[in-house]
């Protein structure tokens, strides 16, 4: 007997319900980075534990040094495998600039436009909260309406993922048995377009360091030093001048080491997505692609490594002018990294190069900010091709495999630690502003998304 | 009958009074950069206009859109030329950080060292007012001891000269008239050493930019564009690098334009100086002379033209990492010129060329800050070569011609606007602090300063 017609109808018959549950979730100002809002956090935790509970499931809330994790795990399920684990995040972004939010970022409203669509507009709608519960709402329908779920599931949902992550590692090494699973699924990324599902299959990696240089001991004034002495802004600029060649690409002896060619398959795909470099481009006002010579802007930012400098100070940056000839100068670089190129192989590379370029009278100070290999999610396993296949009969057409640009450190950290490959699959659009003054979710997304994840959790049982 | 035995008799029996004339010229806190102290600086110009009526010189002030200017003119002389234009300041830089100071600034007082060498402290000691009073109290010795000046002399001093002098343009086209003279001399500069009088002949001109490039029209994230979209800060960071070649010669072409080479007999003469190239570079922390190839670094600092990156900013810059790729990146950027340097030429080279590197997406402001040409004044005339004689007499030891690295815009502003060469020469040591708390001038440059003008004077109407 099929169960997923009753289960998709189940979906669509609580929507009502499942969004004063979303509105409830996103009225607790958990946000993870303020100490002020500490309790709150604690209180989304309970919250959320309390009806993950409610849907049938055992639930535990693990406290750390900072926020609690919370746990939860089917009881029983029709097919004995694969088992999946969830990851989401309960705790949101600072919500200031507030002047900006045209209404109260913690009092959550749906926005209907003229052509039928509508939004819902509060802090974590989007990022995390709204995507959290597409999953949890697939999961309570299935109970509901067969009485257990598909496969054996484990939710795990962080309450630090946008003050980074620092009580995961513990929390790994303590209780990392309880998250065991075949693979995990992710959501907290985007769709390629508000029709077009998206997995997405690579990150980049991340490297991060600042670079401190100084030259003479105390600011000079350029009349009485300038010509004679060493000016660090300039020596520091002829150093990140060099880190690139004519051709953009990035001059560090062995940084392509561990950089793939991406397949012809997946070239194929990337080059029949409705993708216009322009448009890309032109939304931010440029026009004419940086970078590697001879490269698409979709391989750039998905699949080749980068170099960019992300600060840089130096000397008077006041109004007027000062003609002081500085002591220091310095610059935050970061390193984005695919296949398998190595973080620390890398940032040794970025030191010895600012050091063989460095006057012996001159001094040079590094910090290291975070060194994080790039993530490949194997492809070719059921969690993607079943999750594929259930995304194209929800939506219409296929699911597009996206590289990402940025890094997600959990999907690293499960793959390294845990061996655990995880799916990424988001109903976020590009233009739902999280991170900024009135974040919104698509009320499309939630209510697509929660049908989606019924489908691909059934196809994961072979439950049709 | 000789004058000048008795005109250096009354400079000697005079240095107790001189010494109080001088604290309390000291006492007034005339801050000409601060309004609060505009009443003060208007008190000041009329002290001292009032000190110079008391010698027997026609004094006019001059209300100005700032402070006043104050005129003093000779009535009568022994001979009847050269008429010599003094130039000197009687307003003070402001004395914060007021807590590094060990005693009120504006409360001058005399420390005696245990080699019995002394100092006077005060805001003003050394920049101006002690260099000033030295001039003031040789006129006042000559006409105490022989009834009149020796040449016709013209006193010109300024409120302004510690912010930016925007009142001196305005004065010299209603009043240039009243400062009309042969040459002029100005006491704002230092001695070689404590020992050793100096006359600096050359001063670098100035051509301030302020740059700044504009990529995208909003910050984004290095993650989702880094690699596609032009970064501002390396494209800042290649232009500023390709300011210089490997030799450190500036490349901006027609750059070196109207740059001479030192004449032999000055180079000899700064072969000779006692000048230690580790030792000037070892009291800033550095060891390794920075600039052009095979020039000496006091070449490099008073006969050769540099370019500077004085500031720099762009993306983030405070503690911690952001993976910002910035909007905009600027810095500031000097020109010091010597010779027939054109400034203008040399502020469109530097455009042309920042403009010619910039990719045709990217936008770029130029702000400017100023435009002056070097000085390069008369060594061959009277003016010079009597001052040099009368200096040795003092001294006992020959006066330096010294370059100077920075500007003195008035200096310039004689030559260009009146013609007038400047005879430049001071009494400061290096280490008076000026700018900067306990400011300082040594008794020995007050006392043998106001003896030296008074030789010079004298010289220059041939009376000894």
């Amino acid at each position: 007997r099929p169960m997923l017609p009753a289960v998709l109808n189940a979906c669509d018959a609580a929507r009502d319900a499942a969004l004063e549950r979303l509105f409830t979730f996103l009225r607790i100002p958990s946000i993870s980075t303020d100490p002020a809002y500490a309790g709150e956090v604690k209180r989304c935790a309970e919250h959320i534990a309390a009806d993950l509970a409610a849907i049938g499931l055992d639930v535990a809330v693990y406290p750390t040094e900072g926020h609690p994790m919370v746990v939860a795990k089917s009881r029983e399920s029709h097919a004995s495998g694969p088992h999946v684990l969830f990851y989401g995040h309960y705790d949101v972004q600072p919500v200031d600039p507030l002047d900006l939010w045209e209404t109260d970022p913690f009092d959550p409203r749906i926005v209907e436009r003229r052509d039928g669509t509508a939004k819902i507009v509060a802090r974590g709608s989007s990022d995390d909260k709204g995507q959290v519960m597409t999953f949890v709402e697939a999961c309570r329908a299935w109970i509901e309406a067969t009485g257990k779920l598909p496969v054996p599931v484990t939710i795990l949902l962080e309450g630090e993922e946008e003050s980074g992550s620092p009580s995961l590692d513990g929390f790994f090494k303590a209780h990392g048995d309880v998250i065991a699973a075949d693979f995990a699924l992710v959501c907290d990324t985007s769709q390629w377009d508000a029709e077009t599902p998206a997995i997405a299959t690579t990150l980049r990696g991340l490297v991060g360091e600042e670079v401190t240089i100084t030259c003479a001991d105390k600011d000079l004034h350029s009349g009485s030093f300038g010509g004679a002495a060493r000016n660090p802004i300039q020596l520091l600029a002829k150093i990140l001048a060099s880190l690139h060649d004519d051709d953009g690409r990035v001059t560090l002896p062995g940084f392509y080491d561990g950089v793939p060619e991406i397949s012809d398959a997946l070239r194929a795909m990337w080059d029949g997505l409705d993708f216009s470099e322009s448009d890309f481009l032109g939304e931010v006002g440029l026009s004419i692609p940086a970078g590697e010579t001879g490269r698409s802007v979709l391989e750039k930012i998905w699949a080749r490594p980068t170099c960019e400098v992300n600060g840089i100070t130096g000397g008077y940056t006041g109004k007027g002018f000062k003609t002081v000839l500085p002591s220091k100068a310095s610059a935050k670089v970061s390193f984005r990294l695919v296949g398998t190129q190595d973080p620390l192989a890398i940032r040794k590379a970025f030191r010895a190069h600012v050091e063989a370029m460095l006057p012996a009278d001159c001094k040079v100070e590094f910090h290291e900010h975070g060194a994080s290999p790039a993530t490949v999610l194997d492809v070719s396993g059921e969690g993607v091709s079943k999750a594929r296949q259930a995304l194209e009969e929800e939506w219409g057409r296929p699911a597009v495999l996206v590289g990402m640009g940025g890094s997600i450190p959990i999907v690293g950290a499960f793959k390294r630690r845990f061996g655990l490959d995880s799916v990424m699959v988001g109903y976020a659009l590009d233009n739902d502003q999280i991170h900024s003054p009135n974040e919104k979710y698509e009320l499309a997304s939630f209510i697509k998304g929660t049908r989606s994840w019924a489908r691909i959790l059934g196809a994961y049982g072979n439950l049709s």
